[in-house]
């Protein structure tokens, strides 16, 4: 159990010894001027990133074992330079699997998963075509795959960047969803949803997660828009009788949900329930993009009329947070 | 009144003599091989247009003094060419004002134009920000513009084009609206729900509808995101004391609602509430198109294993029908 | 058996009498001017298309069950209007299967299918990577995939649009592949051919070419590149211990093969072979589009020193036959 | 009165003391490594920019209530660090309002403001269209306007960013502008001077320019086009009985005057006149941009045969300053 | 000489009789519906076009040995056809080469060529760099260039496309052109107008213009760039102790004129001479074709406050007359 | 001669004496914070680049006279400096021109130019077109051009980009081009050649390479695609009654060879033989750049699934080295 965050360095006076747990996120061995051989190491829990320098990598008191991604207990003190805290490393040891507790040590979901969950199992139960119904209780009854799904990031850095957030952007969209399949009667509520579900799955398998946020090379090669539609595909393969209408309309919702072919999408949107899909899905990860780059700017004490950083997903747009800025003065 | 249609034409035997009142959409004089002068017309109702032949101009049964946006009265006969219907007119006379009614002749709107309005000023009477409610009101006890806005298009031809579109594209906007400004907090309500009122005002002013719907000079040189901010801007000018700030937002969400700047915004949306204002309208605006491409097809007999025609507002893209494909053979 | 060809009719004398196989392309009713009922066909056969006129629809010996797409034998005479020929029909029946060569009814190949499918099958044993030559000997050993495969016309319209087409590209492609991979020590050549061999794979699916080449739906909403991967990955599931590693590049290569995400790949190449791929597939469809190209002009009789038509897939680029033009004036 | 400029330091050796009137640009709290804290500061006149350093911020010779945007009296001396000249800073007080000279402090045009004005007055006083004539001279009887008028950049980077260039910019505007209007018989030269006049008078509220050039939060979210289409349309509303066609044209002049719409102008230009001021509004502002750039090169002493640096406005073009380079080696 | 021309027959009566002299631009044989053969002819003269059909071709009047490219004399009467006015041809022979006046028959400008030249001369003899005056006399009194100069269009449809148009294009570069040089004192003014006065020279063998205005075969090659830039670099080449930086520029100049890659320049601008030459050309090519068009709208009869049709060269858009549309209702 | 490289300095401890000749790349006069001036040099051999500092250039033993571009003999020790080793000069002199040997000092072909060079007159000797190989001989007989032609990079940077690059992106091409041009019958086989020879040898006079590789000033105005197609046309020119077909096509060949206008070819490729050249060269130059980049990983020791960082002329993007990837494991 951790007790001690990166986060809370800042208020550390030079010098404080402390001790805790870290994702190690880099590793390199580097001579000072004097040639003599130290470590570089960089430090990361779900707070944030710290570098940690290990001057007598010869000490017995330091383990030799540990690699990139692993968690490790480190004790030392808190040294500044050039502003930024570092830590100074006395010790340092691999830590015990029952040491480890991953949501400490990567950004996760605010939300509750269990409630997640919930709310997508309940999503399912209210359907009614049952073949759809019987899809996706099917998969995710794969624990393997639930529980990936349960804790995959949405995206390796633009939106919902942290564990859970795939879960969490998908509940987002059906409860956008729902509103929208009720709103336009051409809507095929049932065949919406089911893509808004489906539509990242394979993120599962393009993403790695262990040590930070990265692609798998089968990710890098294939990407989640082909892994994710395989993955589908076998399991309507092997549910019996699966209309195959419905098979080449949940694939193509599948493969058309980036909108554009240059995002990447081999087909575009050629059907109602595909275009609500590529529209509610990006609308939803710009308006998370924001939200995290507002709490960004109170986090940096920014004024209130001062416009935010560029935002990536936004074409390096800079926002304005409206509700901040109508209220200045007000509190 | 008029009691036959353009769309009825289809079921008429050549020969068959009727009458009924048009909207003239051209007048052009010609020859004939043998040189001898007639006229060929243009008349359009709600359900369609019609070309219609005056052989003997100089018969004193057919007006002199009638011109293109004219309503006539035309009499004569079903005749075929080339596998479509025409007129050959006998007789033609100019339209007394109380013979006409305009949503006989030009496409409007299948909603109740007074339900839609009701909707409208129950969503404003919501509000809970005083000065937007001030804003929205006092624009529209102005009964000219009122009155406009409750019969303009929403468009020219992409979408919602007919009598009362903008209306029903604002009220579609404002339930869609509703449910998304609840579930993102980062949102406005109010705001947004101003900015998905105002945001096409200015096509009051852009487009004409008197014969067929076509744009008028200032439109063309200034386009209704100008003219529509310039028209919201007087109006907060003369309420005494609006905010400065609400000013500067309401105005910003007009002039982004196009979303990029290649489809004629001179600013990106820097605001969440204008960024889900484009996100919202883009949406809306290609769902009522794909509708009535999926009408078109049933009405020309298409079966509903075949793709659409070209859709000019999805880049030309066809589309599919999926519930009609997906019930296909259920009936 | 065929004997008379539409391209033969140029040759005719208004009246003559014939009688030959066609395959109905198109079949509408219409009316003429005084409202008798007649029937419009659209006829083809491999070496073009054919207006034919049936004025008396009720006669008996005009078949009354025959429908686009099948093949008819019509006899009747040459007509000559606006300077094209047409054919009024007097009688039309269905064929009986065993009269029916589609060879004859669609464009196909010139080269003999028996020898390019030997040239596949020997460049395929000639691998050394014993896991890539069981993937192929496999897929192929499937017959009705090989049947596809060996008929399939690469295209709808812009290269190789013709019964065979497929498989004549392909094994250009092998030709060339075969030279580039002995020229660049970084290729792997038995991967290099893999991918040319199944790049396209999926057209047997996403094209139906019973009458006239067209997309199936399932094309249209999924595309060859998502279907021909599927296809490509069941049958390497279904080899016992097929390397991941091999998987995964295979599919990579078939992912991006057409080089850029605008053209519907969904992952550019990322491995020697997949560039490789794209490069010597998009130079072999252009080449065989100029060699059309050039034929077309020699059969429209155009001068050597005149540009040819403009070239849909190089841009609407008009074209100069560098051989014919330097031989001009030789001969 | 400032006498010693930034621009001086270069000249002066390390040690050198002296003291001066300065913009303060930005100001930052830091600790040294020995976890000291001290003061960084950027500050500006209209020669460059300096950092300075506060080693004692407690000491009472260092205000305490200075902030960004403030002049103020700085004494220390000049020292060394990495090549650049910095100033250690021993004591610092706030400027009287009467010792401020703001065209001391940011750069300003080189021209004689009262002499381009005065060509400015004479151009309007040479027309010959009473309207426009009306407009311009109440336009610039508005005291405040005419003031930030003279007063504005024309731009916060690109080109004229400095005091009095957007008058700069549009007296140069004039003189092209009344050459060809000579030269086109269908421009109208008065509408055409109107817009080259009028065309970025938004900027004086788009634009702050106390402390450095910058966005104001309107101008961010507004933009200059519109700003000042709406000025410019009030100005007009209260001139009685102002043609409503003089009216459209102005404004279109306004709204289209960056030629695309992906540079922001929500209309094209549709007008002979809108066209040519396009053309020259962007020729001026880039020849502007290549005469800093070869000045800047020729202060660099860059040799004349070598390209300039990458020129942001011409897409990061290099150029060839061709008189300096023909007349090399003749001087 | 030419007394009648395409544009009178308008007013021309059915049947009327009459001759003249054409330009052959199309012939081709075609056959009547009853299988006779007939000649049907494009017909060309400065004021338009007209279709001719020759009924019977082995009349002994109708000369046998004429082809496109020839000039004709036609005599026959004018007849009405689908609104338009045909020509049917009862004699028709080749014209005697004293009888031809090409400027009768193809569009030519309406300036005094001579006049234009004199303007050409005068600018060059103004010169003040010896080298730049040396290679323009010395290109110009090769009497053939010179006469293909004075000649040549100035496209082949876009702008100035008409006998002269080049020469006419280059007199009003010239004239905008010195007073941007004596504008900005960045410009070396010789350099400029010589870029000027050669940046289309290549033109002269980039197009022909006996028979309609066209591509060389060299020219759709080559381009007129690359022609022109080979022509002047010869030139300067043969003139002893030509400085080479001259050459450089001058050849710069020539071949950036288009002032963007995707318009065919293999250089963008990189000297301020360079990129006011591109905006001038492409400012002066854009006013001349909307004069054109105005032009056009005024013989068609347009009403002063309707828009022009798309004009190509400013990217389909429409315009307004604004002189017109301002006076409307003055006169 | 050189026997110690830049490369070798990895090995050497701190402080190791050693003596070399360097390429001077770049030269600068700084001062220490203690005011004493101090060289910085920039060196260079074809191995890498290298620091080097002189603390007291006074020293006698320290040549004043040498430049940027000079060849220079230095001694002096070995330093470390944030991990990269640094040179500490001591003496440092001019070399004489018999010890230099620029391939010792610039990076070059790992080929043997000899060998190159009698490969390309082989293939020339195999042309049975009389007239392309009259060209080509001539060409290579001015023994100036041969010489620069052995010697040139083939590019700033991109691919090749070394001495005898050029020479070794040829003989590559011809050896492809000698298998497409059997492959497709349209192609014209010496012509296709001829392309692939001349294409880029404008770079000869574009480049220079004498201290670095670098644009000359005339490169960068005029471009290779224009020097060199000046360079051929003027062969041609030379040579009695050559074909002008011939030299139309050769300079259509070299003009658009960059196969696009945005990448500075003034014309598309409009003949086969042009459009083959275009993707051979686009082919050769992508293979290369992939072969440097796997070699630079394999030298950083990179594991084998790891991408390669991102590569310029791919657009950023990254490779696996399939090859490396899948023999890991098997050695």
């Amino acid at each position: 159990m951790k007790d001690i965050y990166i986060a809370d360095l800042t208020n550390f006076n030079e010098g404080t010894l402390f001790d805790s747990f870290f994702l190690v996120l880099a590793k390199q061995q580097r001579t000072t001027k004097t040639n003599k051989p130290y470590l570089n190491l960089m430090l990361g829990d779900k707070t944030g990133q710290l570098e940690g320098r290990v001057w007598d990598p010869g000490d017995p008191r330091i383990a030799k074992d540990f690699e990139k991604g692993d968690v490790v207990k480190a004790r030392g003190s808190a040294s500044r330079f050039d502003d930024r805290m570092q830590m100074k490393i006395d010790q340092l040891r691999l830590a015990q699997p029952n040491e480890i507790d991953k949501t400490d040590l990567l950004p996760s979901t605010t939300c509750d998963v269990a409630e997640l969950w919930r709310k997508l199992v309940s999503v399912v139960a209210s359907f009614t075509n049952p073949d759809l119904k019987r899809l996706l209780t099917t998969l995710f009854d794969e624990s393997e795959l639930a529980a990936a799904f349960r804790e995959a990031p949405a995206a390796k850095g633009l939106h919902h960047a942290w564990l859970g957030g795939l879960l969490e952007h998908v509940i987002s969209l059906l409860e956008l969803g729902d509103g929208v399949a009720a709103h336009y009667p051409l809507l095929d509520r049932d065949l919406l949803l089911t893509g808004l579900i489906l539509h990242d799955i394979g993120k599962v398998r393009e993403l790695r997660w262990e040590s930070g946020f990265e692609y798998t090379l089968e990710g890098s090669l294939l990407g989640h828009i082909h892994i994710g539609s395989v993955l589908v595909e076998r399991a309507m393969d092997k549910l019996p009788d699966f209309p195959p209408k419905l098979k080449t309309l949940v694939l193509h919702m599948i493969l058309s949900h980036h909108g554009k072919l240059e995002f990447g999408s081999p087909k575009l949107p050629m059907i109602p329930e595909a275009l609500a899909l590529s529209f509610l899905d990006d609308l939803d990860a710009k308006m998370q993009a924001i939200t995290s780059e507002f709490d960004k700017c109170i986090r940096d004490g920014k004024p209130a009329d001062e416009l935010t950083g560029k935002v990536w997903s936004l074409d390096q747009r800079q926002l304005l947070n409206t509700k901040r800025w109508l209220n200045e003065g007000k509190e």
